[in-house]
């Protein structure tokens, strides 16, 4: 029992991904040798996941400079600002690139008399530091999170909020994996996620090679999975939640929310602090990302509709503070009120 | 504007079918020429909606029949009770099939000392009047349902309820129709309704022929579209609806309501009264049918999750009469109570 699956691998100046575009047929990492690597693979979701984005931002940072010929650190910091930039201008939604992003140029500000070769050991130890930090907060998550579950229990997730979204373990599923570690017994049902099938390709994928029994169900079946009171637990995850607890996250965790409170099962969102934004004071701060209609009208490479339909595509909503019971960080659990008790959570972040 | 395309074609004893598993790529005219046939196109659904399966049966009996060397009409009879059992039996929920197959067994029982080619002239006649009831239904349905649509408004709907799906016209389709012909401007959105994305392949294809503005979204985006206020009117076809007003339909219309109910949009369905289960009490008499677990694992011939994954297939869920603001019928809009008003409509069906 147990999962293993890193999407992430950092050694010896190599950054390699599981490319999870061709999950689960296909089990394949690739090399990111230099920027348009990077920006490729975060806007085609090779790499995707609010924390996993935020991870590999910091690897990516120390891996492109690297690779680039710079002769003294105020240079590097020079052409790390344009690779900052890059790489910030790829999603518009996930806030922990933002946030991995600033905590690399926290490190090179504060460091700008360092010697070259000193500063780049620095830098890549704050990529690392990203790294186990996220690692560690989904361990917690686990932790805190399996609390919740009682042995027999069925939780409904969507999209992907495990391993493959994290560096390792995941947030919606770390209390799950942690359930499982200690002898619970618990079954997942998970949404495909259309459309993109984050659901079916990588969650079904990750619990199926961990052991977990689980069903995958079309996203229009969650309300009767709910109404047959097959699911005692909904969690997912989340890619920003605003200080009052509006949370955003992949497209369909609104519907699903509503779902969850029409039929009085608890929904939980799954998060490291870092996936609060201290900026944004409720949902209508956070920016969606409309990806292209394409996705909605083809399944593969195929059109599944007239080329000439219109499709709306939206990557993300915005679920209201009021329909989520709880946030499991690594923290801890945070209950209402939230505007209150998120801010105390979070403010050494 | 208007819509032509005819799902059943019969003419000078030829059946005709669009295959509707091949749309929208390619739109072909199978022929049935015998029971196996028959089963075959409802079974696979090459042949779907439930007005469309009952308006079939009737045809198929006729066609079944001439084709066996019947010797007279008490052998036409007895063979009729064999074929009308294995088309029962092909699909449990739709039940304009049991409708359409019962007028059809009264029509011969009435008739048992017919001469058999005068019996089998009658019997194509009330297959005749069969298709012609449901047709003329759709568009009285339109009519009335019309009345609910302002110039300007966006319906949204969830798998096909259209002419595809009917005779003609369509049932939730058909006030959309009704509407766009008398010169209101209408927008529909549309659920692709996985796992076999009748929304996606009929409804947007129908839709877009009959030059009507319509945007594909993915089943779990219909919630944000109600949040965003893009939607003026939900509408939605019917399966089986029971005496209390609760509704078997496509899969993903009982979220759909609950969605609906939530953001206070109206939420209609459409059928023609053969559509009323005068023995069903409640929505708990409806049989529902489970497919194969293989449409929600597979996309076309692919997986889309690892083959042992489970996935759970429930063709149809029950809308609770309470999630239901009216009935849009070809005798008019029943409106609650509907314990009293839909005996009320439907006591002559």
């Amino acid at each position: 029992m147990g999962i293993s699956v890193k999407p992430i691998l950092w050694e010896h100046d190599t950054l390699m991904i599981i490319d999870q575009t061709l999950l689960p047929s296909v089990l394949r990492y690739v090399e990111i040798n230099n920027l348009s690597d990077a920006e490729d693979a975060i806007k085609t979701l090779k790499i995707r996941g609010a924390p996993a984005i935020g991870v590999f931002a910091g690897f990516a940072i120390v891996k492109i400079l690297k690779g680039m010929t710079v002769k003294s650190t105020l240079e590097a910091i020079e052409k790390m600002g344009e690779v900052c930039g890059r790489l910030r201008r790829t999603r518009p939604t996930a806030v922990n690139l933002f946030w991995a992003i600033e905590l690399m140029k926290k490190y090179a500000e504060e460091n700008k008399e360092m010697p070259l070769e000193k500063f780049f050991k620095g830098l890549e130890k704050t990529a690392i530091d990203i790294y186990k930090r996220e690692v560690n907060a989904c361990r917690m998550i686990g932790i805190y999170g399996s609390s919740l579950i009682e042995d027999g229990y069925s939780i409904l997730t969507h999209c992907n909020a495990g391993a493959l979204a994290t560096g390792e373990y995941g947030t919606a599923l770390a209390p799950i994996y942690a359930s499982a570690e200690v002898g619970k017994k618990v079954k997942v049902y998970v949404d495909e996620t259309r459309p993109l099938l984050q659901g079916a390709r990588l969650t079904a994928w990750e619990l199926s090679q961990a052991g977990i029994e689980v069903t995958l169900i079309c996203d229009n079946m969650a309300g009767v999975v709910l109404k047959e009171g097959k699911i005692n637990l909904v969690i997912t995850g989340a890619d920003r939640v605003a200080m009052n607890g509006d949370t955003a996250n992949k497209i369909g965790t609104y519907s699903l929310s509503i779902l969850a409170k029409y039929h009085k099962v608890p929904f939980y969102v799954a998060l490291p602090t870092s996936t609060f934004d201290l900026n944004a004071r409720t949902g209508n701060d956070i920016p969606i990302e409309y990806r292209n209609p394409d996705e909605v009208k083809k399944f593969g490479d195929s059109f599944i509709t007239p080329e000439e339909v219109n499709a709306y595509n939206p990557a993300f909503d915005v679920t209201p503070a009021d329909n989520i019971t709880g946030f499991i960080t690594e923290k801890g659990i945070i209950y209402p009120p939230f505007e209150d008790n998120i801010r105390r959570f979070v403010q050494d972040k």
